[in-house]
């Protein structure tokens, strides 16, 4: 049998969870395998966590080298997180020809050129099914279930923070910060939320999947971003009656004119598959020229699911003859061939506060008109004190012509834009 | 370059995909996976099949071992359906040493363990992705994604025919008869709709997915099946106030009893992501002890969806050293330590006809009691002529119970059965 020692840099939540998935499952791989699993090395400063998972003595590295290097080892987790540490130790596994395995999202996002170029270099592997999408094994789905396709969009909710949120805001109504410090209190989100409310972690995750997707480096700088920090209550509550749900939505699509990438906060059809993936799921929606929608779906996060995840490429690293790069020459900056389209198109939701007076929809909808903007739907209700809520959908716009029509509408006197959000398509 | 040249043995709806799929992609295919995939050969009796799709003469074998032994031939794909002449065809490829693709669902259930030892022996490749769930990569997820789970369920809407039928009788009330022969006019269902509508498709497909997913082999003949031939547009009807949706699922299951295998109509609570999964899409939704749950929704049939899970496996083929084998012993039975669970428990739903009288509803729980049958909930409406109408919903009870209950309230003079459904949990 096939003998794979496994070193582990890290023992937080994840690194923690891949000792356990392992030592636990040792017999099971063994006999679905035809694999021996075993950790041989672990790195990791906090005596309590070695204490906790009840590592024995001789398993303990003093450094890295002594994890990494270890004749035993044939695969390296990197699971400490951070970049710059974590991009040294993983450069010396692959330099020693190991077998790394990894979950972060950001190192990835960032280095997976010169990662790459040291694993080919070293007839190493390099994995990471665990930075994106939890146990959801989007990245194999990419790379080995859905090659044969030409992916023109994928659209995803690949944050799990963020759709807790934006889930109990829509099924009970709470404000955007009481959904927050709810989702605080249980461990859903970080003292500092910025990463993920931001869309930060979300850009990452939709760098690697885009450039795997679309066969070019997508960076994370080439991602348009807007979090979810300017959603209401109300805007959730005015999407309802129009048939729509809102959730923080990567995209990433295909056309002609070259690949638009964006996460930001956007309205989704109920009908949608996207639109019942609640809580702390998370889902992919892919489109390919010859499958047509696929979606996956499940934890995007969480101890297991994402040690499952890393366990599942070590296996998949042991059990086929040769290493799998990505598909596309993984540089630093895209190709030179690759265009990026940021100036997208979009269908928009607005609402505003309007005079309730004869002819106020006329004067409104001649300054949309004039912007270029032309109206999918409307609706007008009474407010108090001589006011009208005005809510509507257009029709695929450019960002700047709303822009446009959101300065000439707040100069006028009888209209106050109260919001704008995307409508995704 | 690596140059894979392809055989295409039968050029039907997905033979005749996969030459679609590989011509229209081959600088694609170079481009991003480093191959060249050339169809090399082609074996098909009907003339007007090889007009159509423009193949040239030189292409065109004569007989089966001019397609399969042409030695510039690497990769066999088998679409001429049927199991002796498939099974004979593709044990001569495997025997060349080659890579065989093939979408043929009866012959993997029932030969894969012939099949797949002649594959070991020769070092040749057996991918069968296209069997299951046309383009929905769930065998690629099963043997590559999720195999550092143990997997505990697998339920899915794995026939397309079925759930177009039941989603067009639960959205426009249509009758089973009326939503059949709509079936048949779009092309979704064939003359004979007997595999279809009985569930010896999904019984097939549902016996490749559980034998990946439990690790032993699950012949048809352990699956439980029914169709969905008596199923009323009522039924359906009566679910919807109840909160449940009728789909025909195939459902494994593992505990610590065994396994249990079973292709059946069954209600299944709205708020389930299989209960979104409407028309010709299907879903497979796993439950795994690290991953949690996880859903894969696509297109599970079809010219394209299927031809490029063809594709995908000769790519998958071609870009890894070594084939991969089943994760189980592969043989013709189970293992002889495998329990197979037959008299499985399951909640239910039931409508009845009763006498509309003071003591009804006390005389029906009675028998049900008596026949150790509890209810979680019961609703009792009125209908003409002193008569009412009881619809309940059971807690989970052996199929004996049931039957024995619908026995006794049978022969009494105030209670009529008219339907018994399995509820999904």
């Amino acid at each position: 049998m096939k003998k794979i020692g496994v070193a582990i840099l890290g023992l937080g939540v994840v690194g923690g969870g891949v000792y356990k998935v392992l030592t636990e499952h040792r017999e099971f791989y063994q006999k679905t395998q035809e694999l021996d699993l075993s950790v041989e090395s672990v790195l990791e400063p906090r005596r309590d966590r070695i204490e906790a998972l009840g590592i024995p003595e001789e398993k303990v590295a003093h450094h890295v080298a002594e994890a990494v290097l270890n004749p035993d080892v044939q695969a390296v987790v990197e699971c400490i997180g951070g970049v710059e540490l974590a991009r040294q130790y993983v450069l010396a596994a692959l330099k020693a020809g190991k077998t790394v395995v990894t979950s972060n999202k950001e190192l990835i996002c960032k280095y997976s050129h010169e990662l790459e170029r040291a694993a080919k270099a070293h007839n190493a592997g390099l994995y990471y099914e665990a930075s994106c999408v939890g146990g959801v094994p989007v990245i194999r789905t990419l790379l080995d279930g859905l090659q044969s396709n030409e992916i023109s969009c994928l659209m995803g909710i690949i944050n799990g923070t963020t759709n807790y949120i934006l889930t109990n805001m829509t099924e009970r109504g709470v404000s955007y910060e009481e959904a927050l410090e709810e989702a605080k209190a249980l461990g859903y989100a970080e003292a500092d939320p910025t990463a993920d409310v931001e869309g930060f972690d979300a850009t990452y995750k939709l760098s690697i999947l885009a450039s795997l997707a679309f066969h070019t480096k997508v960076p994370p700088v080439k991602i348009f971003r807007e979090g979810i920090g300017g959603i209401t209550a109300e805007d959730i509550a005015d999407g309802e009656p129009l048939g729509y749900r809102l959730k923080l939505l990567a995209i990433g699509k295909r056309t002609h004119a070259g690949i638009e990438v964006r996460v930001h906060p956007a309205f989704i059809r109920k009908e949608h598959p996207l639109a019942g993936v609640g809580g702390n799921f998370n889902a992919v929606f892919v489109t390919g020229d010859s499958v047509g929608d696929v979606m996956l779906y499940g934890k995007g996060a969480g101890e297991l699911p994402t040690a499952g995840a890393v366990v599942s490429d070590i296996i998949f690293a042991a059990t086929h003859g040769e290493h799998r790069y990505s598909p596309y020459k993984n540089t630093a900056a895209p190709d030179k061939e690759t265009t990026f389209v940021d100036d997208f198109t979009c269908a928009y939701f607005m609402r505003m506060t309007v005079n309730d007076e004869p002819g106020i929809l006329s004067k409104i909808t001649a300054i949309l008109g004039r912007c270029g903007i032309s109206i999918v739907e409307l609706a007008q209700r009474e407010k108090e004190k001589g006011k009208a809520k005005l809510t509507l959908i257009t029709h695929e716009t450019h960002e700047r012509a709303v822009k446009s029509a959101v300065a000439k509408l707040g100069a006028t006197d009888y209209a106050v834009v109260e919001s704008v959000i995307r409508v995704a398509q």
